[in-house]
């Protein structure tokens, strides 16, 4: 807007597209504001998809990726696309001959999430980056727990899209993001990707709508607080992590770790109790206020 | 969620779907809340003209509707869709004949603006919804600028889907709706209208996403305000329009009115001076403070 009020406005959301890329070592322009993590992954990969139809129909994807990565993929699968859903070892690892092998002169994208929503797995994101630019195939990774977690970097890591939320980071609900390599501008010109949703000119021409100010800059604010904080905080949380771990296989009977022992998110712990419902734990830990 | 914070969130989902919904005179399980007014229209439009392609590929809607509409609109075109832009008189309204004459066999949907959003002229709601209902076909009303502005009747305007925006009125930003009668259950079974994102199961599998409960609680205050002043302040407005629109165009040389004398939002001032140009008012007036 030409008013001052609205050049106010469109300066905090300017600094807060800075203050979110730096997280990644991205570029500000690379950075989209959207309302989701689970439209960023629709725009990521429905987006790609779409724009790409002519270059080829085939996706690779895991078999644990979160709803909003597995469903979209489903939805392209009645449309005509292939999708190949990579399985997991037991403790949720993809293996990169296998995605290697699945490459094929049709492949479009590689869909890994950076690690798992359950189960805190670590996914070999910067090996997956180098095989899908060795081969040409974007590769977005759906970030929604890692970020502002752990160090990510876009470039080191060879990823074309990241997904974000801000809501998983202490920021305000209602908020996501979308890094898109070069703003989605492809290496013979023209675009590699298309909006989700049509309408005025927002965010770079890639999602329409009003943008919601106050989300954005709360968002940018978490960003800012994670990353001063993201490698003590990574450490501490690390160490009670392995503590809660520790002292309950220990300490509880027929209890086992779910997931990678290691390669794990700091704030994630994925317990199993043989013999016992999931749903009456939770009711009893609600109990005691947990 | 089963645990009892999640629970108290739930609760004031509901409410603010249930109070929301009782301003259109609708269901709460009609009521989707959305990211913006353009991802409802965006939904609404693009939802129904996919699910029923089978039906028909033909859409009816106004030269001067949103970007949000008209986008969506131009996309579908694109896709093989037919689009019948119905022009508007020198007030802002489209002619109920031509509208009738338009519809096809192939025709699935209309979709006419409540109000105009720059010069705030009110179409013929409810006769539009009384042409759509005889044809068998479904109508669509962006009414972003109406919603909570002035009274609206999904029941007695035979709309379909309406969208609208919760900053509009006051709300926070980042927050929209989308009704859809009867929740998108066909006459004969199934759905006549399909996500636009796929996901999580949220909002009744239209629209997934964690819920932005504190974005959707704004709103639905919001609403509940104007529901309560909404009679006093359609007449308090009228006035002040009415005095402002009179004041100008009597003592100011070369200036006119756009849009509608009467069917006009009570909000909406739209003139026009002829010889000046448009930016240099708007930088005049941000110069002392308006």
């Amino acid at each position: 807007s030409l008013h001052y009020i609205g050049q106010k406005a469109s300066k905090v959301l300017e600094d807060s597209r800075a203050m979110v890329a730096s997280l990644i070592n991205a570029r500000p322009e690379e950075i989209i504001f959207t309302s989701s993590g689970t439209e960023s992954d629709n725009l990521a990969i429905k987006g790609v998809a779409y724009k790409n139809k002519k270059k080829g129909n085939h996706i690779i994807t895991s078999a644990i990726e979160h709803h909003a990565v597995l469903e979209p993929c489903k939805r392209l699968e009645k449309e005509g696309y292939e999708i190949t859903y990579l399985p997991v070892d037991r403790t949720g690892l993809i293996n990169l001959n296998e995605l290697e092998n699945a490459i094929t002169d049709k492949t479009i994208l590689i869909s890994i999430m950076f690690a798992n929503n359950e189960i805190g797995t670590i996914e070999p994101i910067k090996e997956i980056g180098e095989i899908a630019k060795s081969h040409d195939v974007f590769f977005h990774t759906d970030a929604v727990q890692a970020f502002a977690k752990i160090p990510l970097d876009v470039q080191e890591m060879n990823i074309d899209l990241l997904s974000a939320s801000s809501h998983k980071i202490y920021g305000p609900k209602g908020v996501g993001m979308l890094y898109i390599r070069d703003g989605g501008k492809g290496k013979k010109g023209g675009k590699y990707i298309e909006p989700l949703m049509e309408g005025g000119g927002h965010e770079n021409k890639m999602r329409p709508s009003t943008e919601n100010v106050p989300g954005i800059a709360g968002f940018a604010k978490a960003v800012e607080i994670a990353k001063n904080e993201l490698h003590i905080e990574a450490e501490r949380l690390t160490k009670l992590r392995d503590k809660i771990i520790n002292t309950i296989t220990t300490n509880i009977e027929h209890c086992y770790l779910n997931g990678h022992r290691t390669k794990r998110l700091p704030n994630n712990v994925n317990l199993g109790f043989s013999f016992i419902e999931g749903e009456s734990i939770l009711l009893s830990l609600d109990a005691e206020y947990i």
